[in-house]
């Protein structure tokens, strides 16, 4: 295990450096975490508010100790490298190699984080709930979806003279409300189960699907000049497959898990199995070009109220406490405050376009609230503003668009900080609006 | 999170596919793990004998599922990447840098396993205990390096008439036992806490450190020709201070953690400080050229009994449930038993120098047993079969010396098969020994 060596890119790499560069990560990752979840929490707003904020204190905008190999960063610019490699007495060469497979592990590891999350959040879910409230729910989504394409599209181009396909990339980059921070955020306030919470997860939900449409329209608009019809149609049939998929073999699923679950003797006989499921759905999801973490709230939405699923939630709680912290320290720690400094020309125009972006990622999002019907004394004003954060798909709309040519820079600061704004501010509003109904959250070990 | 591009080695990969690999092979290691599991608990041997032998059937030597990016391997050799290359659509080359990756994540993996395994089995022993018995595991310890370091080294000069500096190599390299497989083993036969489980554990804590300045000595002698004392004295300091100074520091460190857990109130707040604690001493054990997995064990150890404690190992349990397997079973499928083909003329050599290794390797560390003196009643012989098993540094050894040019390929394949043997032999011997004492390993989740 240790001292084994690896040659990438033709440096030699002791593997015990690599290994103990991910240990000195995580212990920023998590000392950035429970510092910024504790205060946050002290002051009354959601511990993953204060998450994001550890994260970017300890990333690229701020301390610089947990960077990744992007943007042109180097593990000269990451204090950690540094750290290591004046411990280790390693050469900058190794210490190079060391840096690009730090990120990549850290990213695998944070990406499980929202993987096990989404598992979390499956399982204390209640399908039947939640299909009660689908009608809803798909609504909410449309309209969520429709609304601030439509109005950040037309916008670009009446205010800000965009041409048409930058103008439709930024609109579809407003689209999809980020699943992670919205499940999380209701998660802490004790609203998952809630109608409002369950419209909001399933919501976001459909959202994703339709953004992950949104966008293969729309990158096959800006690439051939025309959409790929036969493209979309298969993403919409795999989506539709996948969700009718999963509900009808259900209970098939279920009852695989609970035999398994029952039969085993050794170690790990419920979480495992579990986890397999689970991996098996992620992986299904991200061949359909879905999403992983649909997978993993499908796999969570499946296994039905036993008792196996009570021992369930408890073994996964620890799990997802090592985990879930580190997809949104690592969300904090990539965002690059520098496109807010109005020295840089592109970043001031940027500003404005961002601006009005913001108004309409916001109002866009809490039209969705006059969508619901049907509801008596639901809180419309909350499920609005549950669907305000964006998160990972509009960064991957700013990334593809740039990456393709199509959005100008300022653009592509734009799209960054309307995604920076919408998700830190949907947690302390989101709080505020749930106040009455928000006890202390309970420490779970 | 998703369809994050990154450009490796001049080609872009999209991140979600190199999420869904790691999703794979987690789900064909976790099936090999429960069915090798389950069928060794169901016929009498420990689990970790079935997990290593489910690993050898979907690694390299059978079904080649879970492969590594070692021994020439490319992603041609991998079905999994061949299925996911299939199932994804993706190109040879970026199937070949996901490869990669995949290798180097499934690694960090099986080490944060190991890692998690040893903090477990820190957290279950009892340090006062521990150092009643350790006179006892230092001789054993001293014992088990220094008989079959001669024996090795002798035998091979004057039986095989091997050259001085690949003879001592060998036999360095068969003085280190494996902590993981025997600690798992002892942890699965109920054994942990017994006075011959604290005694091996301690020797086996001990005799790593022996190996890792034996390796300093014979690596500067093969280098070098003479030995580096400087290093080695460096070495002895560090291992010396670095046990010290957790000794010393132990108190503190657990009223540190006492007051943090009792602080926190937000999820996570008992195991998330216990694991940076952990982490930060396997940093340090890494920065002194020690071992992380002994950081790790310290960590555990230094958590004294008390109400949090005892929360702290419920809430790890599910954590190592799912982490350690992945070493077990990456043991397994990283074993080639190609090294077994006597088509080989190499391996006909090897396997005759091999019988002779192991024998040494067995009879030397069943010498130990006899090393043990005023403990009436203790059983000698499963102290000695308990010292059994080599694991990763044999390995490490045999990679420096077949690197460094000193060891010929008879004697590197010698050197893997004696650490397969004794790594396999190991759990069912220590099962027959410990039989009388050994109940049904109870599920834990």
């Amino acid at each position: 295990m240790v001292h084994l060596l690896a040659v990438a890119e033709g440096v030699t790499v002791d593997e015990s450096i690599v290994f103990a560069g991910v240990l000195l990560s995580l212990v920023m990752i998590y000392i950035a975490s429970k510092l910024g979840g504790e205060i946050s929490n002290y002051l009354g707003f959601p511990p993953v508010l204060g998450e994001l904020i550890g994260g970017v204190i300890i990333g690229i905008s701020a301390l610089k100790l947990v960077v990744f190999p992007e943007g042109g960063a180097t593990a000269v610019d990451s204090l950690l490298m540094q750290f290591l490699q004046f411990t280790t007495n390693s050469s900058p060469e190794v210490v190079g190699v060391i840096f690009q497979e730090n990120g990549e592990i850290i990213s695998i590891l944070s990406e499980l984080g929202v993987f096990i999350l989404l598992f979390e959040i499956g399982l204390e879910s209640n399908l039947s709930e939640l299909l009660k409230v689908g009608t809803q729910a798909v609504l909410v989504a449309i309209v969520g979806v429709a609304v601030p394409f439509a109005a950040g599209t037309l916008g670009l181009i009446y205010f800000f003279h965009a041409p048409l396909i930058p103008a439709v990339f930024a609109g579809a980059a407003l689209t999809a409300t980020s699943i992670g921070i919205t499940s999380r955020v209701l998660a802490e306030l004790g609203q998952l189960t809630s109608k409002e919470g369950q419209i909001i997860l399933g919501a976001a939900v459909v959202d994703d699907v339709l953004g992950i449409i949104v966008l293969a329209v729309v990158a096959s608009l800006a690439t051939t000049g025309e959409v790929d019809v036969k493209e979309v149609a298969i993403i919409i049939a795999s989506a539709v497959g996948f969700l009718l998929g999963v509900l009808f073999a259900g209970g098939l699923i279920n009852q695989a898990f609970l035999s398994m679950a029952g039969f085993f003797k050794t170690r790990g006989g419920i979480i495992v199995p579990a986890l397999v499921l689970a991996f098996i759905l992620g992986y299904i999801g991200t061949v359909l070009k879905l999403e992983a973490i649909l997978g993993a709230f499908a796999a969570g939405l499946v296994l039905d109220d036993t008792d196996k699923r009570e021992d369930l939630e408890k073994l996964t709680k620890p799990i997802a406490d090592i985990l879930v912290p580190i997809f949104f320290v690592v969300v904090g720690a990539r965002t690059d405050l520098g496109v807010l400094n109005p020295a840089i020309p592109a970043n001031r125009t940027g500003l404005v376009i961002a601006a009005f972006l913001i108004v309409v990622a916001i109002l866009g999002k809490l039209a969705t609230g006059l969508a619901v019907f049907g509801q008596p004394g639901i809180n419309r004003l909350a499920i609005g503003v549950g669907m305000i954060p964006r998160g990972e798909v509009g960064l991957v709309f700013a990334a593809v668009g740039t990456a393709s040519g199509t959005l100008s820079q300022s653009l592509d600061v734009a799209i960054i900080l309307m995604v920076i704004v919408t998700t830190f501010l949907a947690p302390p509003l989101l709080r505020f609006i749930f106040a009455p109904a928000y006890g202390e959250s309970t420490p779970s070990g």
